[in-house]
């Protein structure tokens, strides 16, 4: 039945959902997208019954959880693209990105593995790819960005970063700040680089029309 | 019973350890050291029960195999350290290291996990990582490593690398070539470098004694 009253959800089961997906996010962040819906439903605070009410599937609720961390990737990245200096955009969003693939597990997965329902955040996906492949193309221009860093390095760092885990989450943090470091010093432009090898097809999603 | 056959082995059990040897460095290799015993018996092609009379533990089984990699990466470094080039001498350890390390996913946890019985190969990773640090002693010296380069960068390197995975073998090895230049690159010693944030202590092992 649809009435008015059902598609105006009440206070509480809007707080309930926000707390599931408050409680999914962090669950996802600190074991990855193997954790349970028992275990979400714990932290929340809210029965298994209320979890399934508002997402049926684990996929429905995984893909929720993404869409709002792919957001904040594409937010990181249009600062990038408003600040006027291009090689700082770029670097500020490798670093961005490295510490919050450091505090959440979950985020690796969107970009590095093939998630169940990637339609509900395909488009944002692609937005964040295409934002970044504009701040890259724009820092060679300037001639700081050297010319054969392309798309695929991006994810390349992903699964770099991802593989740092220390004792403790403040260690992980800060060698992801040193990993990424380097990196950026790998990839700024400079007079007599060596070539690199090429870079192979990474990640499951397929090559976007724009660019490298 | 101690008697003089039992002290030495008959053709075919030696033969037969060498085969679980081999099966075990695979299965280790390929699915990591959560492999089950069952299936590196069935790999070797010897019965559960042949396995279990050549290495009654896992532990003791995991240690072996761990012996003959450290073995294999000591060999590497050693031939690094004939080499009159520091610089080509610490580049080829690191190039060679995330490549023996891609095919084989036993490799990182000897260096970043604590495994079981650790002390039957301790010395010789002690041996690989004071080899290591005299390498990039040298290469600092020849003033082609960067002086900020510390110990804690290989580990650093190690498990970055074991962060690549790619659809096939090959494009996973490819991957890593790719990064280990990138990663060399941002080694090299070159005026006006940015400073680096401090690595924190990484991986299980403790601080050596020689220092950087």
């Amino acid at each position: 039945m649809t009435t008015g009253s059902s598609r105006k959800p009440r206070t509480d089961a809007l707080h309930n959902r926000r707390r599931v997906l408050d409680s999914a996010r962090t669950i996802f962040a600190e074991r990855g997208i193997e954790a349970s819906m028992t275990a979400i439903a714990r932290r929340a605070g809210v029965g298994v019954a209320t979890l399934y009410r508002h997402f049926p599937t684990k996929s429905e609720l995984l893909a929720e959880v993404s869409c709002g961390q792919v957001a904040e990737c594409v937010s990181v990245i249009d600062d990038a693209l408003a600040d006027p200096d291009p090689w700082r955009g770029f670097t500020t969003v490798i670093e961005k990105i490295c510490v919050m693939q450091a505090t959440d597990r979950g985020l690796s997965a969107i970009f590095l593995e093939v998630l169940p329902d990637p339609a509900l955040f395909e488009a944002e996906r692609i937005r964040a790819e295409n934002g970044f492949a504009e701040l890259a193309r724009r820092a060679k221009e300037a001639g700081r960005l050297r010319p054969d860093f392309v798309r695929d390095d991006l994810t390349l760092v992903m699964m770099a970063n991802r593989g740092i885990t220390a004792a403790t989450e403040a260690r992980t943090m800060a060698a992801c700040r040193r990993l990424s470091t380097y990196l950026i010093q790998a990839f700024e432009a400079r007079p007599g680089r060596s070539p690199l090898p090429p870079v192979p097809r990474l990640g499951p999603h397929p090559d976007l029309p724009t660019g490298h």
